[in-house]
């Protein structure tokens, strides 16, 4: 998948695969016929039906999860957003390739391949309180990139991020795409007091106002940062292969939410993994009509709800296609 | 771990091990050195240093999962109160023996070794409405047969159970220990429609009036069953061997209600692996004290909901031991 122009990507949405409907009706029938009540699994059920129709299959299957965590710098960062040095971004990278954080860990534990990946650390996009953050041609660049990194076998997609300064530009995104004051996207991020809050706020009312009146994908553009972008093409190239999406936090949701502004139908294929404690997620939730697989209070990023939730897509496939039916296991009542 | 009287249980809670406090505070130091502003895995956290505590280890394991379901039959059925028959109960222990219902697939999935016990299926407990559904014999051997199937080496303890009718013996279990109507108490189970939700209603008032003004353990004699008394055994019989304990959802809960009600120390080993959709599973939780791992909406019981959330612990205790501190992954900021 390779994008050329930024105007043309909410076209996409008419031609991009829709879930396939037939898979979903046989998977409900299968379920209803398993050896529990109907309903009973809950949720797990209504799991194996979005994988059924993602995967066109009525027996999804998950051999082969991908991991990929996109980092970025970001030059809103000398507006005093964040308490960390950008050099973290960098530092975080190389314990990720050195196998020591929190997505290594959940990537093990919950079977994904994780691949990372940096884009230009070295150069940070703008301040967008001064200008564009990236350029037209950055912006697709960066989703480029992203697409091409998604492996079009995997049975899933689980995406993450890395990026010091960018839960500012997520509340900017936030804010630009489904309206509301800074103030009501923002939260402490990696742990910003008072004051550094007000200077997120004070940032973001700056952004806002110098991009005023654009399409979602220029917001991409002028608010977001190379691995905002680089996040929204994985989503649109997983979808062009049938491979659906678990989301991660607040940073990933509101990156794939400027898709979602563009055509609603362009996240289709998207879980979203987990609830952030950050506050600006449960809005950018309500506004995507999404319910979170998880909620454990986790505020890191890096992908590491989404990769918890794939183990509650495993265990939700085990029952799907491991249990028996009730003529199977001669139990009376299916 | 052998129990000779019902009323000599309440005063267990001061000779059973205590979590063990210097394992907590340093399992808590370590989250605070990882690679992530602390608290930033939110609940995994709590969860890692909740087994520290049982464990008596701050770098706690989950080598040898086990996991244990319970069956039984209930005399309270002759009151119509479900809309299967009680040869289900047996039908479904065929079928966890042959691996074909969802605990099979979710023990395979988390990585727990399953037992099924099926208890007297052939000798339901007596009808409630008339007598006390077990003597204080029935209810000592069903609590020592749940003790003795507890594995002291386990890292962990998964319970569940499975008997047709016992949503109304979990109802009234919640009503006698925590007080409330039998209507409050009673929801659809396994697929009540209203008039046998009337019934189920009437038949735990008519229990109610006839078993009042009893203890807590006496309660589960009277009013409980085989798999709700080797639950309390299993539970007890965990603690003294500092294996910290997931229980499942409603009717599970409710029979490890009735040792909380005894003395709340009692369950301080035990987490709550979901939020059954069975709204007296609300009531327990909230007189429990107890925040449940997960909530899918699932009403199954087996253990499904405690099997689930191992894999959710066992994620917990990736990152908490697999995890690089700050210092050793040479990231700024720790």
């Amino acid at each position: 998948m390779q994008f050329e122009k930024l105007d043309s990507i909410p076209a996409l949405a008419a031609s991009l695969p829709r879930a396939d409907e037939n898979a979903r009706a046989e998977a409900l029938a299968r379920q209803n016929n398993l050896t529990k009540p109907p309903g009973a699994l809950g949720r797990l059920e209504e799991l194996a039906i979005f994988m059924a129709g993602w995967q066109a299959n009525p027996r999804p299957r998950i051999e082969r999860a991908q991991a990929l965590v996109f980092a970025g710098n970001h030059g809103i960062c000398a507006q005093g957003v964040n308490p960390f040095p950008q050099e973290v971004t960098a530092q975080m990278v190389a314990n990720f390739d050195a196998g020591g954080a929190a997505i290594n860990q959940l990537c093990a534990a919950n079977g994904a391949a994780l691949g990372v990946i940096a884009l230009d650390l070295d150069r940070p996009t703008a301040d967008f309180t001064t200008g564009p953050a990236m350029t037209v041609a950055e912006t697709l660049d960066a989703m480029n990139r992203g697409a091409a990194a998604v492996d079009a076998k995997a049975d899933i997609l689980i995406l993450g991020e890395m990026g010091i300064g960018n839960s500012t530009v997520a509340a900017a995104l936030g804010a630009a795409c489904f309206g509301g004051s800074a103030a009501e996207w923002v939260g402490p991020g990696t742990g910003s007091d008072p004051a550094g809050i007000a200077r997120k706020i004070a940032a973001i009312e700056a952004g806002l106002r110098r991009h005023a009146g654009q399409s979602p994908m220029q917001v991409l553009a002028s608010l977001g940062g190379r691995e905002q972008a680089a996040i929204c093409g994985a989503v649109l190239a997983a979808r062009a292969a049938r491979v659906p999406v678990i989301l991660d936090g607040f940073i990933c949701t509101a990156a794939a939410a400027c898709l979602h502004a563009a055509d609603p139908h362009l996240l289709a294929h998207c879980l979203v993994g987990h609830a952030s404690a950050e506050p600006g997620h449960r809005r950018l939730l309500a506004a995507l009509g999404q319910t979170p697989v998880l909620e454990f209070d986790m505020r890191l990023g890096e992908g590491t709800g989404a990769a918890l939730a794939l183990g509650i897509l495993r265990s939700a496939l085990a029952c799907h296609n491991g249990m028996a039916t009730f003529a199977e296991a001669g139990v009376a009542g299916g």
